[in-house]
């Protein structure tokens, strides 16, 4: 049975593979001092066109947001972040584990506004409630929006005008800036927030993150930040290869873009047989709306989540493709549902 | 220049590149659900002979100690270690970041006896200081020693008798189980201590180790644990994988025996040539003491970590020996201290 | 300028000064072993009618929230609130600094129904999400409103079946229980919830909570948490002297008495005046709707908290009295507000 | 039977409850923004002579010590104290709680030196270890001895060089100071820490320690701090009354200055008698060694801790004197002990 479950159901992109056997026996320096984690943080910097932020590489998206937030928060000090954010919903707890509050804020398509951040800061006016000091959003969402560049440039004035630091969950970087729909350079995210990370294993890693620290008063000591909470790996090449490979030419942008190519086409078809969408999403990630018996039937076939009970005959379904995504799997699954829409 | 700064300076055993390579394109569920991880526990618990056993594969040694101990601990407990154990020196503080206090023994060889828990207890009387409540050992230790087998039954009769776990780092426990001085089995290990690991990243793999646990009240919502931690691996299947492949065999314990017969080879010809160590290690990190002018030379064609400063003329170092260690690199290291012991 | 703001505006009852002023130079141990503090947790055991439980006595709310809950808590689990539960909104993130995620509920008077925790048990299935573990209500609540003994009964089953603790915040439970519309007996509760206390602070004490633990396993090890969060005071004589002053016979539900009398005359002549109210409270805070316009002429003769406004035009106020409340302010208020409700 | 077993045995000075009794009634605004601690905030700048720092009332040492210390740290960062510093051995593990490590230091004398300090900064070297950060004192310390004004500069030009923050715990700050041997002014302290406080609970106070905060970079938002950690009473008050009427003139000193002299007079006495000290102590502290057969009848008659074993024969006692010391129960002690020494 074929899986639109997620984006990390298969191992790693053939060429990392290769990678990882071609360098085995090379000796190098443990934690991040090897040469090749060296080379991927330059050549990371080099897309990024931006010679002053900090590379670090990390394992997984959580370990990732808990790291970067603990280590920038006093312990006063919250985070702000959309309801339907990973840390709030489905992180168990890992930010507050660190000692912080999030507080959430519903939003209509993922994405935080001026006003919500401006709302959250009018709400916490003193020293009994918590101070709000980070915002935390998603690119693209958990829903499958994107921030196109000007909702980017308002939310960061407004950080700025605050004294907020503003972070982008970056787990589907890829996705957001090759979508049809983008209009942000990866170069322009340094100057609009404090601190993203390029996710790696929702991108054709085996594992991986690129953390990206953007200001100087955030760059110091955070490796110890890392060690202390089991990140920094002892073969920290494993990371470094990785990276090297995914943009040492621009692999890591194809594999997103194939990724994206798939969902856009499943998103095409289904639109033309005239089902509709929990969310207009122009990411890997689609949420279409079925029938709950079309959804048993497809459900003998296809491996995917439901996401949520739309009325009572209908759910909202997830369907995520991926850089292995397979273009006959997706035409596959349009005849599954052919006709269907009635 | 050869390293023998210690045993994570190479990739991964070949075996384990080409399972990665081989089930590479295999769609898997996320997070451990997937078949090889499934397979790499049972294997691991028929190489205990117990299937009573809850297994966890986890990235690295910090990561591991800390949320195994931040797991079984009420906010006042406190955990009993050697002054040179890992936790202790050597991981930024990552107990105390939980909240945790460690209390730290000095020994002379690395090693926890009951007379050194007991003084601990008696020194921890009531509520105006922390509890003692975990006793962390490592095997070998970051010395070098292993512990007998006599030295643990008396230990976990101790813990057991004042109610304490007994927890064994087993980052090299590899080694020490393929140590010729050894004489504790594998199988015998979850009846003596209340959770231990089996190190994967100093034996071959990319990263990796198996968590045990061996009590029924360790076991409740681990897995809540890990996540909350950074350390619920998307892609489960990297660690799953890589155990697969050491113990579907002995490939886990012929890697270790062969690290162990390195660095013997080294002890015995710098025996023979006179040389004094810091400690007697029967595993694969020895402490030779050297004159100053001696480790000047041998930093010009070998790398390895000065240990400590034993007079004004001499140090001790340490070499390590892993799986990859290629005897021709050990016969050259012999060579050039032949003759330079006086 | 005359008060409502809060019933912490005045020092202790004159009978609490008098104990402390005659007991003042008898030597006693520290931290809690005074006779004092032995009497009071005794006569508080009394009124209880129940040699069960534990009592301990700490210094405020929030210091008491967190110690308890974060004793309770494993490091994964959550506690349930109402959205306006003090713990949520007013502590600074004293919780989360714990490490621990407070999972709000949204309500409309206050109080958590067993639906409310039976809907947040469905959202919490697995480990990507906090395990919720404990259920905070408050009695009276934030807004004034009571728990019905039935109300009580339902929640409490629902806890137990769900295996979630019951935690009730009693900084305010002597006016709830004095309450005309109580039919709630201190005596009840131990059976009902698994830990609640009874606030001093708010009626009549200096400052002091006692703390009551009802079930066995809460017991062990509380006052080294006391201790770890600064709670175990050197001199807990002022902590004993208070409690054993305003148990001793009824004095602290005669104050508690004399707090609701005052709000509910306020309450009165308010709806006799044709005044509105946000929520319909049988308790010591109460809160009007009066225009913009009245408002601000109040305030030039009493002080209190607006609490939030109802629309362009008018705000709803909060009015707190206590046992130090002078009936003749409220005469002078209500004759502030006469024929002004148009 | 007399106590010699602390300094916190009686109640508060007479005419702190007489300021609770007269202000008791008078209506004022909460958590510390009423008059009276308004009022003592600026007596005790006054008594500093310096205005440019910050202070804040809060209830204990525990609370005070564990409030600052995580407020200053970041997560990476811990605390040097002697291996007798209170934060270390006697609060329950309260900093580690908090999520710092404390790097402890035997002493001969439980004071810190340069050389301490440089000799942990030598051994925490990179990210694999914490990062000390907060230098941490007492003075008196734990055990009777006090600093001398050049000790403290030396101290505190080694933590400006290395960029360590200098805490010193002033639970018994006022001893320190009336001590025959200090060359410390008040006034002086503010240059050469960065934070310290003046203990009120062992020197006539029912409770509370003013925190002063000497660098504008520790001051921002230090009430969050307060406020999280359960240490914002509601009523204030308590605190600033009585440190009102501490320092509104000298009585503050006088009390400890009390203290002192009984400390001294048995002090003396003992020595002329023949008995030898575990340590010279100049303050309200002192810790005489007898035989055990002497204390054991010393126990029929007075209170005090047995503080450690000298030999097999003998121990050494702690004796501890406050303002509230009678002098004929030191004589009454003298006597006891009169011709005994042999």
């Amino acid at each position: 049975m074929y899986s639109f479950k997620n984006d990390y159901s298969e191992g790693a992109h053939p060429r990392i593979l290769q990678a990882l056997v071609e360098t085995n026996l090379i000796q190098e320096d443990g934690y991040g001092g090897d040469q090749f984690t060296q080379k991927a943080i330059e050549l990371i910097k080099q897309h990024i066109g931006n010679d002053d932020v900090d590379v670090h590489l990390l394992s997984g998206g959580t370990q990732t947001n808990l790291i970067a937030i603990s280590a920038f928060l006093k312990p006063h000090e919250a985070a702000i972040a959309a309801s339907t954010g990973h840390i709030f919903t489905h992180e168990t707890g890992a930010i507050e584990a660190t000692g912080h509050k999030i507080i959430a804020v519903d939003t209509k398509d993922g994405k935080l506004t001026p006003a919500h951040v401006e709302q959250v800061l009018n709400d916490h006016p003193d020293e009994h409630m918590v101070k709000p000091k980070l915002v935390y959003i998603s690119n693209s969402t958990e829903i499958g929006t994107i921030y196109q560049k000007e909702e980017l440039i308002q939310l960061s004035e407004t950080c700025k005008k605050n004294n907020l630091l503003l972070f982008m969950d970056g787990a589907r970087l890829g996705s957001a800036l090759c979508s049809k729909e983008n209009d942000l350079e990866l170069s322009a995210i340094p100057s609009l927030v404090d601190v993203f990370y390029i996710g790696g294993t929702k991108n054709g890693a085996l594992l991986g993150e690129a953390l990206i620290l953007c200001r100087e008063a955030l760059k110091e000591d955070f490796r110890y930040h890392m060690k202390q909470k089991g990140a920094l790996l002892a073969k920290g090449r494993v990371l470094g290869i990785q990276f090297q490979e995914l943009f040492k030419d621009n692999l890591y942008f194809e594999l997103a873009s194939h990724a994206n190519e798939m969902a856009e086409k499943l998103n095409n078809e289904l639109k033309k047989e005239g089902f509709s969408f929990l969310t207009a999403s122009p990411s890997n990630q689609i949420f279409p709306i079925f029938s709950n018996a079309l959804i048993k039937e497809l459900q003998t076939k296809f491996a995917f989540h439901i996401w949520e009970e739309v009325d009572k005959e209908h759910s909202a379904i997830r369907l995520v493709t991926s850089w292995a995504t397979k273009e006959s799997e997706v035409v596959a699954f349009v005849e599954a549902i052919k006709g269907r829409a009635l």
